[in-house]
């Protein structure tokens, strides 16, 4: 994975062995001028310089104006719409700077290989969006200095490679500061799994807002599932059947919370009337659902922007200001959350 | 835009120069020892073959193996779950042959850009994903022999640049039997704009089922408009507000379909109770929408690996057994399709 665009050592070899004979010295000779190394005379030196630049040799980590940059972004897979937005935010980004990208997952190759493919290609570095990088991997990009960058890493990633997400504990704290301010006291959550890095920062933002809001958390109507509608779904379902269920529901990705519309659908409840509901990434499918859902709203634009520049910088020696970089969220207020029953009812009362 | 894999001939131009140098022959008869020309005695053939393996020359045409095969799959825009189905189906089928896939859009560079730039990668061919391609881009194509496969274009482009597509018509009739087999005799049609080969199809299937039905098209029930979910959302209200509404519409794609269940919502319409609802697509959002859509099923799967199949055998030197491919829907039934209410309410009579 070489600094900047594509580099042909292994065609040029050939090439190299064929100036050192056109030359009349030897292959160790043409060698040292390529890498300028000082044991070699004037007179020789000029010559061989003057053959490379002749037969259009290009020398290692130059970049070759004939061959376009690339760069390599891996999915765990291209399913779901938090996916669709990640993949045009980086397309987005780097068709502004005239970068191609290699799109691909890991269902079929391995982080391992696709670090080799990257390689392989001549690709100015990886992105990694949403992954476990395991031990081994991490130390491989560590003490190679490939040029790697995560997204939404699963896990804490060794401070030596430059994570991006967003402000997901603050973000979810705004949210559930949002119900909280239509008159919502009885909050639930389907929230991320705990173990992954985004999933416990917007279960913990939600605990700080009911806690600053002198509200107990109450395990009844929290359930933590995959980023998934059925799971979501299921949760929702779960939590609605409780003996004090609640009159709003914050979910930690936008899948989850069509799940919780379908289970107020199936369990007779209207949206936003009998049940508020909350959301978090606003994909494309929040502005779509039925009804409409109030979000979080992730940068998209903006993560792909921010780990394609990152990459490139990397990739071009600049190392991040910061190794973990958080870009702020935002409240978009659609039809899904409105003020409870309760609250509505009262000045009839 | 060479037959297999990247070549390398700019970088290669000066090995046969020095080749010609070392060898004590012109450049031009090199050049004619590489394109196996006759005209070169047999000596000077050999001598010059020689070097050309000895310095690792790869023929224009030849894979070099050292370099990973590519093809490149372009789009309008990356927004909405079609595109997403289609990204993963192309993606998913190329990695199965070992083959990355540069994605890219059009909203920074022409197809004619992007023609360049498959050359410059040394990339196996183009996929052009849902486009009007210029009379001008046709040509070129078809005259340099550029390996182009379209996936669901919206004109329909010369017979020598092969088309992939589904069957369009025949299961928007599917989608439309079905509802009358519920009986629905009142249905609407959300169709999608009629200069588009899929949504004129669609829109046929729709009018051929009625017709077989012995149902008079009414135009006051169906409005067309392009694949978006606001347009399919104001077009629906459209319908439900004219004299005599339908108990049933069929919306030519998903995301006009989730217009159309807000659009029942606003209205104060259940689905499927007061209102039938299918759709046609089955991306990602059908299942999670609220409620889950019954939908004509797109294979995307097997529309990416049809397309990429197709595609590295033309840059083999396959061409098609046809030049327009249709593969076949499906029909998925979930919750937002029953009978309508005076069908169900008969045994009570």
């Amino acid at each position: 994975m070489a600094g900047q665009g594509r580099t042909h050592q292994e065609p040029q070899y050939g090439l190299l062995t064929a100036i050192a004979s056109v030359a009349g010295v030897s292959l160790s000779t043409v060698s040292k001028v390529v890498h300028r190394r000082p044991d070699v005379g004037a007179a020789t030196r000029a010559r061989v310089e003057e053959l490379l630049v002749r037969y259009g040799y290009i020398r290692p980590g130059e970049p070759d104006p004939s061959v376009p940059r690339q760069i390599v972004a891996v999915f765990r897979d291209l399913s779901g719409p938090y996916t669709l937005e990640v993949v045009r935010g980086i397309v987005d980004a780097a068709d502004e700077l005239g970068i191609d990208v290699v799109t691909g997952t890991t269902s079929q190759r391995s982080i391992s290989q696709w670090l080799e493919e990257c390689e392989a290609l001549g690709a100015a570095g990886l992105i990694i969006v949403i992954s476990m990088l395991a031990e081994e991997n991490q130390r491989r990009i560590v003490e190679q200095g490939l040029p790697v960058v995560l997204v939404d890493p699963l896990s804490a990633p060794t401070q030596e490679i430059p994570s991006i997400g967003v402000t997901n504990w603050s973000g979810a704290m705004d949210a559930v500061q949002h119900l909280l301010g239509l008159g919502h006291t009885r909050i639930g959550m389907v929230a991320g799994r705990s173990h992954s890095l985004a999933g416990g920062a917007r279960l913990h933002g939600y605990r700080a807002a009911l806690e600053e809001a002198g509200i107990a958390y109450d395990p009844a109507i929290v359930r933590s599932t995959d980023f998934d509608f059925h799971e979501g779904l299921l949760a929702c379902l779960q939590i609605l059947r409780s003996d004090d269920p609640p009159t709003a529901v914050f979910a930690a990705s936008d899948v989850q919370a069509l799940g919780v519309l379908e289970a107020a659908r199936q369990h007779g409840l209207s949206v936003p009337g009998d049940l508020a509901v909350m959301s978090f990434d606003d994909t494309l499918v929040a502005a779509m659902a039925c009804p409409p859902l109030s979000a979080v709203r992730q940068p998209f634009g903006e993560l792909g922007r921010e780990a394609t520049r990152v990459l490139v910088d990397l990739a071009e020696g600049r190392p991040p200001a910061s190794p973990r970089i958080e870009l702020a969220t935002q409240l978009v207020l659609r039809t899904s959350t409105s003020a409870p029953r309760s609250v509505r009812a009262e000045p009839a009362i």
